[in-house]
Order: structure tokens, then sequence, then C-alpha cells
């Protein structure tokens, strides 16, 4: 397979072959995927590839600057769409929306009041396409990029963004710790139809030379207010890593493994002082609210390995984050709270159950779980495993995880298998919660394979290219593509095609005989359970 | 990455540095493997990888062969592990894999006597490194290879037993249906340490021409009889697809998906008769207590996609199943149930249930499940999702589904994937039922990363090659291989590192202060909780 490399993104009728972005709910406008078959069926897919072809430079296209502008008009203070949701408004936001979900409005407007689902929408990032993150929802799935002291460029990062997108990356968080933070996050929110996140920590630790200990609220205000100007849609905030919850992690395996979990335990500990983020919460919100930035609670005290999950430690944290997502509320602040990390499977629900409780239905926003440790090279599979299950238990959205975690910093191909595995993960959750419609998607692929259409299986798949390129691998002759078999069986030997008999036969017979036939045996069958019966009369043997 | 190739497979020490082939429980010589660590810790961890450096031609040593000799001299016409087990009698099998299990030998003959758990050990195959497959024992994966009409060689599939065993397959599937079908299953068992599988109407078929409708008890019987004869130790019988089942699969999404099942349903259906293997089911166990070869009772009706999953059709025939399970168990013939398939999460565990009740808790032994069906290309991932699950419910054995599942043969890496990608199933469910010892080597793992020890963390990986060189694609040079650091986050800005700190400054301070300060503040919590106040106090803002 020809490695993508960034820098050198193909053309999305290369990714995508058969579909063509269309845009559906009249002047809204809303984006999606029409995927044609080769019988004459369409079918459309959640499209979250944003504007093609558009100079980086430039940025893509600003679609909410109007519907922004007629609320600084009003003189609107609040600009959160939970506030407008409370009183009973239903935004251009909500109603792209109810399209791209094909739900109504009003269900919109009701979720996001409730607190149950947020709309990432920072009235400064006029490139959004509104999206919504709730249970009630599709589930979604964010990609992880930005540069380090060690690695990577501004052209870099926004290509990572694009490519990100194009295999369906919901919203993306610039976790850039290096150096031009501020201009390449101002490329990143420019060119992005996405949600953009941060950690603002991150940067305002920059500012203080990497001293934590120099930290403080009014500085970090700045950064806050410097990135939501820029049109940063949600933040990171370690505002549950409590004092208290400190030395409750001393005794684990692996200690305190998010970053910025780890730069306010050390704030703590060197001040001796409650963290300055839980003691200012409010001021937080009331710069939050004025652009519309949503929290993303951060669980700075996830576990980072199976021995350390859910302990005293981490759920101490999630019991303040439920704190704080009243607090957050009572200034119609959205709020989403983040979640681990490293978890087994049988402790999964436990935070699943707990997080719905503890923090009043605020969705869930998990990192995988990982659910195992042993796999490092191999972790977008352990923990789409884990994602996947908190997925269907009612997490809302699955931060990604790359081959590359816990040993570098990912490249194209890393980027791409993360998304891909977690939109896997993503709509076996979907599917699991019996959502409407999930299953369109997954009975057009398995048809066309029942019936050997195999361009259409390839154009159907989450990702054509590999697909195509692995059957190629052994047939890459044209005809096999409409012949009525694969390498797997070969031409003489396929249950396909012997099922195709089958039907044919069955079809003759006059399937209304078998079934006839059937009623006859299973009575058969269930007077032979009852009476306890032998399988074979006596001499048969 | 060097790509591996068949025919060109790297000595063990390269995929596997720092660890050692060991043997223990004295003449018994049990194999495991020995990771040595550079703080002089060392961790054991199951091997399946059988003799090295043998000749393919002359095949690994004959292990068993005394012990299977004194059965034979005795005049044993049953050899069925389960025929001993019933009897009391504690077989060197039986010790062996106590040892390998670390548990009580009379616990494993108890578990074989009542039919929970399988020893699929025929007496013709004395290459065998005992292994046992049962709900209360490790979760066992097996892997697939074999060679088609359209592609692959005699050569080329041993390399892939032994590529499949060096990451952990611990029984193999020779599904050939191309020619030298007989050659090429000698070559595989004489070279085999793991239980090998066989589904013998893929033999018998090519003896009829590939006619479907001439197959016969009979001939069927003297294919199962060549087989036993090699040393097959379980066959994958498709003796549940009745009659009246086949006409429940007109109606489905994908029909018959599984080769065995359509051909027996083409059978029936032509002949308008119940399947022979059914009506014959009797003969054959004859057959195979003369061998101990295992049944793996087929799934010819399996689901193969998530819109037939759990249908009368699945659930029709592993009711026949279970019917089936007590007649062989009357022969003492060792039985295991196969499984899907394609099921979304959500029904996955219904699976569970039914099997263990209807099947009278016969190891089940599933394929995957695929949670979806969108991602060809990418089914090893999807597929992984359900197995981890159903085998944290009580699935004994996954069988591994390679990225080129649905599209294409796999090749070497692809075999590779699958098994790995199972290995991390496998070793997740284990973890999710806490068996006894699992967690040790994720400790180990976790521990090393948590002390950059990065080396040990290569080392102690399912897959050290992989892991160092995503590491090193960032960060190459040896000096970063004891940094306390890695390309993530670069020297300065490291969450373990800062956590060592913090652990560092918490151990000055003295722990027990901090932790009484946790229990005063823990206090105060619930006393701010209990009275259902505000977090700040008036005037704070």
């Amino acid at each position: 397979m020809t490695s993508p490399s960034i820098g050198n993104l193909p053309p999305l009728s290369e990714s995508l072959p058969s579909s063509e972005k269309i845009t559906i709910g009249g002047d809204l406008e809303v984006p999606t995927r029409q995927i044609s078959l080769t019988n004459g069926e369409t079918l459309q897919v959640y499209d979250t590839s944003g504007p093609q072809g558009c100079d980086p430079l430039a940025g893509i296209p600003k679609r909410r600057t109007r519907w922004v502008e007629n609320r600084v008009a009003r003189g609107d203070s609040n600009f959160s769409q939970m506030h407008y949701a409370r009183q009973g408004v239903i935004t251009e936001e909500m109603r792209f929306i109810a399209i791209r979900e094909n739900v109504e409005a009003e269900f919109v407007r009701d979720e996001v009041a409730s607190g149950r689902a947020i709309i990432p929408a920072n009235r400064c990032h006029t490139e959004l396409e509104p999206m919504i993150i709730g249970r009630n929802f599709l589930v979604k799935i964010n990609a992880n990029i930005g540069n380090s002291a060690v690695s990577s460029s501004i052209a870099e990062e926004v290509d990572k963004l694009r490519w990100s997108i194009r295999w369906g990356a919901d919203t993306v968080m610039d976790l850039s710790t290096g150096k031009d933070i501020h201009a390449t996050r101002e490329h990143i929110i420019r060119n992005s139809p996405v949600p953009i996140g941060t950690v603002p920590i991150y940067q305002a630790l920059e500012r203080v030379d990497g001293i934590a200990e120099d930290l403080n609220i009014d500085m970090f205000l700045e950064v806050l207010e410097e990135q939501a100007q820029q049109g940063v849609d949600y933040f990171t905030i370690h505002a549950g890593v409590r004092l208290a919850y400190v030395p409750l992690t001393a005794e684990r395996v692996t200690g305190i493994v998010s970053r910025g979990g780890s730069i306010m335990a050390k704030w703590c500990l060197a001040h001796h002082e409650e963290n300055f983020l839980y003691t200012h919460f409010e001021k937080i919100c009331e710069l939050m609210k004025e652009y519309d930035v949503s929290f993303s609670l951060g669980d700075g005290l996830r576990p980072g390995c199976i021995a350390d999950a859910n302990d005293e430690a981490q759920f101490g944290e999630l019991q303040t984050l439920g704190e704080l997502t009243q607090i957050a509320w009572k200034h119609d602040v959205q709020v989403m709270i983040e979640g681990p990390g490293h978890v087994p499977m049988h402790k999964i629900k436990e935070n699943m159950d707990l997080q719905l409780e503890v923090c009043h239905e605020a969705p869930f926003y998990t990192l995988g779980p990982l659910v195992t440790d042993v796999a490092p090279g191999y972790d977008h599979i352990t923990s789409a495993i884990g994602a996947a299950m908190i997925g269907w238990y009612g997490t809302a959205m699955l931060c990604y995880v790359t081959p590359k975690e816990h040993l570098g910093l990912p490249n194209a191909q890393d980027v791409k298998d993360g998304v891909i595995a977690y939109k896997n993960a993503a709509h076996a959750a979907d599917l699991a919660k019996e959502h409407e419609g999930a299953q369109l998607w997954d009975d057009a692929l398995s048809k066309a394979r029942f019936e050997f259409r195999w361009e259409d299986q390839f154009n159907l798949a989450v990702d054509p290219e590999t697909a195509r390129e692995y059957h190629d691998e052994t047939l890459p002759a044209d005809g096999a593509k409409v012949a009525h078999f694969c390498s797997m069986c070969g031409p003489h030997f396929c249950s396909m095609k012997i099922t195709e008999d089958v039907r044919r036969y069955a079809a003759e017979k006059g399937l209304a005989e078998e079934a006839a036939l059937a009623a006859g045996m299973e009575e058969k069958r269930r007077e032979f359970v009852e009476t306890g019966g032998e399988l074979y009369r006596e001499g048969e043997a």
C-alpha cells in the first residue's frame, strides 16, 4: 500500500471513490456523503471531511458568520448554546444538527438544555460545521494532533487535521506543547470544520518556562482568553485534581499519567494549597460563556495501567467533576467529562454508571479505555475494545489512541489507523445502542458482499482504498471484481455461491413447502426434547 | 518495518529479544518463555512457539510417543482424554497442562471429565505439547491457515504455522481446499507443537469433484480415518445443519456463509433428506474415540452479517449441537462448539448464555464475532472487540480473523496481525475474568513504563520488535532508551517525570501527613455534600 505522508494528501475522490459530497437542509447546507452503488442505489453517510481544495493560508469558508453576528448585534452576553436552549431558543446550530442527526430540532434543544448533550461551538470559530456530543446521538470520536518540542511543524499539523477528518474524526484536539503554539492553533482553527479542543495548561506552562509552581489563575485566564478569541471550542480543565486526592496516587503502579493532572498535582503540593482551577472555577465559567467555550473537565487522575483502574483517586476526582458540572451549569456553560484510560473489561461499566450518576448525565468523553497494558504498538486495538464497550454503555465521544501510543508521535498512517479503529468502535456502539439508521450502512455493505458486487463492497467500506488493495493483492485482474468468488475459496468452492444455489433450489421447490417442512420438523424436535428421548431409534447405532 | 515474508522467518531471538525458552515440570518438560529484565527481575509467560531450528522435512521431536505407546500396549480402545478422566485417570497430558496452567492436575481431570474443557490430542499427533480449552483456564486463540485452488504452497503453509505459533496461536486449523491437501496436512502436523484442526468436508468434497450431492457417510468416514491417522486433533463437523433449518436462512441478508454449512445445506436440499452427518453421528463418534479426535461442532448456519445475528436458524442449530454433545459424551468423545460470526455487541452475551445452557457447558469456540460489517480490511479489529467480550463472558477459544477477511488469503503480516489482535483480546478476557496471575504481565510492563525502562517495556510487549521500531521512528539514538522522556512530550514535559517529582515531594513531606490531610478533606467533602452546600462561600464569586 502507498503510505500516505503528511504534506502530500491525496484528493478526496481517491480516498473515497464513488462518493460525492452533497448538502441537505436547504440554506443550512448540511454536509453529507453520498455513495453511489453499481445497482443504482445510493447510501448517505455522516460526513466530517469539510470543504475541499481550500488554500490553507486562507482557511475554509466562514459559514457561521451571519448567525453569530446577529447574536452580537442584539447584544447577547452569554453565547452558550445551553443558554439559548434553556431560554427555549432553537439556534441555527441546533437546526443544522437536527438535520445532520436525523432528529427533531426540539429534541436537540432539549438535550442541550438538560446538559445531556453539548454543542462545542465557540462564536469565534465561524468555520464550524456544528455537531453534537451526547449519548442520545451518534457516538463521536476525537483525534489528537499537535507538535511537541521534539518533532513536527505547523504545516504538518494542518495536514494531520485534514487527514483526521477525512477518515471521520468528529472533533480534533490540538495538544501542541512546542514552539509556535499560537500560530499552529490559529492555522488549525481557520481550517477546521470540526470543533477544536485544547488543554490550555500546556500553553500556560510554556509561559512560566515549565515551572509548574509559578502558575496562577490570572495568567491562566489570560491564556484562556487568548485561545477563546482564536475560536477554541472546548478546553480541557483539570479542576478536579484536588490537593486531597494527590497523596492517594502515591502507591499507584503508574502514579499520575495525565500531563495536566501531574502539573496541577505538582502545583498543589508545592504550594500546599487547593488547586487554583478549583478555587477560581467560577471565574473560568464567566470567561467561557462569553465565547461559548465548552468545558471538557479533565480526568487528571485517570489510571495509567490496569492495576490502578477504578481506584479512590480516580473516583474521588470524578465526584469533584460532578460538583463542578453543576457550577458550570449555573452559568449555562456546557460541560463534558473526561474519562479513562486503562481499565479491564469487567470494570468499564462501573465507570460509565458512576459518571452518569455523579455528573448528572453530562456527556462522558473517554480515552479508550485500553483493556490491557501488554501491547505497545497495538494500543489502537486494545483501546478500541474498551472504547466500543463504553460507547455502548453510554459514552458520547471516544478519544482515539494511535498505534504509537506510549511510544512516539503519530505519523499520517498512525493517525489514519487510530481514526479508523475508533470509527469502527463508535459505529459498533451505535449498532449496539440500536441507534436508528445505524444498521443501514452494514446492511448495504453485507448485501453488496453477498451479491458479489465487489466495487460496491469496497466503496461502502470505512476505508475503500485498503479494502481494494487487500483484494487485489491476490486477484488484481478487473474481471475478478465482477467474479462470483474470491481468492479465499477459489471459483468452485465459495459458500456465497453455494448459498445462491440453495436459494434458487429452495425457490424452485417452493419456499412454502420448505417452510411447512420446517414447521413440521420443529414440532417433531420439540416432541423429541419434551420426551427427553434418544436421537436414534434402537438398532441405528 | 521490515515486513516478514513466508519462507524467510527471522530467528526467535530476533522476534522476542531477551526471552529464553526454558522447560519446567521436570521430565514433563513443559515449555515456558522467560523474559529477563534490566532490573534483574524475570517474568515467565505462556509459550506456544515450539521447538526451534528443526528441519521441516524431519518434523519436530515426538514427545508423546512413550505416553501413547503405553496405552496401546495395555490394549486401550478408547483413547479419549475424557474417557481416562472419567475413569479417574490423570494422564501425562493432564499433568503437563496442570503445570502449564498453574493449577492442580486433579482440577484438569475433573474439568475434562465433566466436558467443561477438552484436551485436543490425537494419539497419532505425538509431536504435541498438550494444551487445554475450557473457560476455567486461560483463554486460547486459533489461527487458520491453508491453501486454496488460487494460491499458496506446502512450504508456505508450514511457515505460516510456525509464524502463527511464534506470536501465540494455541491451535491452528488447516483449511486447505486446493491440491496436495494430504501432503500439506502431513507436513503441518509433523511440525506442529499445537493441536491441528481441520474441516474434513473440504477434502470429502474434493473427492467427489465438488459435487455436494455425491457426498455420503461412507466416503466421509474414509476421509475422517485418513485424517485421524495423520494426527488431526479436532474435526469441524457440520452435523447441526438439519434439513428443517435450511429454509430458515432463505430470507437472510447473507444466507449461509459457512462453507461446510452451505455444502451440507445443498446436500440436504438435493436429497430432501436429513443431514447424513446428523443421522450417522454415532458412527463418527466410534471413529473419533479410537484416535481421540475432538469434535468441534460446526456452526454451519452462523450469521454472516449484523442483520442475521441471533436468528432462528442460528439458534435452532445451536440447540441441535447441544443434543449432539450429549451423544458424543456417551462415547466419551470430547466436544467443543463453534460460534459466530457477525454479532452486534448487545447480542453477544445472549449467544454465550444460550450456548452454556443448551450445550451443557461444553467449551465455546467462536469466530470473532465481528461487531460491525462496514470495515473490510480492519476485521481483525472489529472482531477483536467481539472476541474480547465473548471471551470475558466465557468463550474458551477465539478463532482469529485477519485484516484480509472477506478480501483474500492472508500473507505473513496478516497472520501476525490477526494472531496479535487475538492474543490481546484473549489476554484482556483473562484480565476481566480475574484469572489468577494474568495481571502479573500487565503490572511488569506498566512498572517498566513508569520507571522509563524502555528496553524492558519493549521486551515485555506482545510484539517487542514493533514496539521498538515505533519508538525509534522519532528517537532512534541509544541514549533515548534510558532517557526519562519520550518523543510524545519531550524532555521537560513528561507526566511520568512530573509524577516522579510528586512522589519525591510527597515522600519528603511525609506521606502520612498527606494521608491525614486527605482524610480530613474527605470528611469535609462529605460534610459539604451532606449539607447540600454551595462550593464557595458568599463573596468568593
